[in-house]
């Protein structure tokens, strides 16, 4: 869990950034201090990925050695994907092989270990450089012991109606809206891509199951080491066939006093690696808030104190902003989009919720021995 | 997931037979097939395990020697205990390393794999044994599918109000009944005592989090293989502060027909590993029964069809069958304590009530391919 050294990065998407799963580079590109030199990626070459992220000038090449030969040379080549499973595409494997050959660094958070591959540690070995897997879990074999909160810690944990709709980038955007408004916030990252950004944290989904809420309850122990204001990544959801139980260790391995919920309008089914035949429909949002605070409550009280929509699938501004207030008026809960339109005011209605509810009261009560 | 050929035992419990996490052991002797020979537990050497376990005509040894000196000697040193954590005592090492250097098996369901000890491994060479860590998770990185489950198949789950209450005790007495009655019966082991007695399995606590939805439904399609009436053994509780995210897994990776429902009356809270501070208690029956309807349903519908009640800390056996009939009442469900009366007309009501629900109906019509 410790923090990097900024790096000079081309991240490998290859055929893959626009779909949902490179996730990785996106979020890398938009919430990290890196500087990204290109995106190596063919199926988009002699493009920008500002068409896609405006502001974020970065060319997208079709081979390595034109990303080496640009203007700034890399030192690290990042894997931009975060597939189902979390395997290595075959073909990526030369393109690692020759990145490590040019003294590039590897970044990678794949299930699959890059570092534990002999042919990839050999020529790592080699070419003097270094491979890092995010998702290698911490040597930390603890099952949770009901710890409690630093009394004067917040403690606030993202979940979602579904995976990959946005649940790290909200916690992001919550923590600058929280800094900029003096309050002492840490985003603690649950997965790969926030470690990427963040230089700290643990992909729980990589941990042993047995080991889940006892591992997220020492990085809040953590977090709550470094600020007041805890911002916790959540992972899948807790109706989603594949990662529910993640979902569920993280919200009982945090015991948060308050979740936001994000959700993304206009999404009909989750959408994953299933059989053709199964279905499995996004939930209503007050029923699902009203199961997330009973939920959560079977180990500690939280209460659900906003709703952040991601309302990337209507282009309208207008159209966004209708979907916003109809969402607060349907669940009674402050709403807003915090990466289109900023989560200031989101972020002044969550801190004032949170410090009215009472376990945040009680635990500030606690005495300190 | 190969059956096992049958061994003579010797069970290490040192110390920690009377207390729960002996559970292991108390599993392996009364519903293994394997002769149990000795029980090395200095703390009750002399007496016999028949004190606790009535027909197990078991002595409990106080050294390794012992048990090799007796009239049957032990092929196999099974380690019977789950701990917390699941990690080896220390003072059991040398117990260990002697056993093997008799020549006897090892056989563990340790978090911490005796195999990969470099000194029990150099050991089990030199002597010609072997070492089976049962908790190795099978080398199978694969998220759930949304797998339907077979025309003609009812899986049904054991949940329970607490872990270590008997929920593994009632599915296999749940499948001795089924069986009685004539129906194909399978009981589907996820956890090391379990796969001990049964010789297949996976224990899900330690497969990696992402993937334990994954493994159940692969272990499922292997059950459905096997029988019709699939015993899902279950794991944890929903409430659980240390293991709910497991139990999430199994309901939502095995997505159930029916549930039984595991209880035991007279305990007060949550008893594991935790600080001092912190307290846990034992949910209500009926809130908790329709939260399982509701938590399952998220992913596909599941009624529990009848609760399993562990009654021991009650003595007086009129006492029991009363708080048996409260339950009924309290509940509406049937309820029986199988491994004190047995289960006979527990799997009647249940048999019954599966075969009425409209989506094993649904499942049944099905278009086979």
């Amino acid at each position: 869990m410790s923090p990097l050294a900024p790096r000079r990065l081309v991240i490998l998407t290859e055929g893959q950034w626009h779909v949902h799963n490179a996730k990785t580079a996106m979020g890398v590109i938009r919430f990290g201090t890196d500087r990204v030199v290109a995106l190596l990626d063919s199926a988009i070459a002699g493009r920008n990925v500002a068409e896609w992220l405006p502001g974020h000038d970065i060319p997208a090449v079709a081979t390595l050695a034109e990303a080496l030969a640009g203007p700034e040379r890399p030192d690290t080549l990042l894997i931009g994907i975060a597939p189902t499973g979390g395997k290595l595409p075959d073909a990526w494997r030369a393109t690692i092989l020759e990145g490590i050959r040019a003294g590039l660094n590897v970044h990678s958070g794949l299930h699959t270990f890059l570092g534990d591959d002999p042919e990839f540690a050999a020529a790592a070995h080699l070419a003097g450089v270094e491979i890092i897997d995010y998702r290698r879990p911490p040597q930390r074999s603890e099952t949770a012991v009901g710890r409690r909160h630093r009394p004067g810690s917040r403690v606030i944990l993202t979940v979602g109606t579904d995976c990959a709709i946005g649940k790290m980038s909200v916690a992001l955007e919550l923590r600058k809206s929280a800094l900029a408004a003096g309050d002492a916030a840490v985003f603690v990252p649950t997965g790969q891509t926030g470690m990427m950004i963040e230089g700290w944290g643990v992909a729980v989904d990589r941990v042993i199951s047995d080991f889940v809420q006892g591992t997220v309850e020492w990085m809040v122990e953590e977090g709550e080491s470094r600020g007041d204001w805890l911002i916790v990544e959540g992972q899948g959801s807790l109706d989603h066939p594949a990662y529910s139980s993640v979902t569920l260790g993280l919200i009982h391995g945090s015991t948060p006093h308050a979740m936001v919920m994000v959700h993304k309008p206009g999404l009909a089914e989750h959408d994953f690696d299933h059989l053709p035949e199964a279905s499995f429909p996004i939930a209503r949002l007050p029923e699902f808030v009203a199961l997330h605070e009973t939920v959560a409550g079977l180990v500690a009280p939280s209460k659900v104190v906003g709703i952040a929509l991601n309302t990337s699938l209507f282009a309208d501004d207008a159209e966004a902003r209708r979907i916003i207030d109809w969402t607060e008026s349907e669940t009674g809960l402050p709403a807003a989009d915090p990466v289109r339109f900023g989560a200031d005011g989101l972020w002044r209605e969550i801190h004032r919720r949170v410090e009215a509810l009472p376990w945040v009261r009680d635990n500030d009560a606690q005495r300190v021995e």
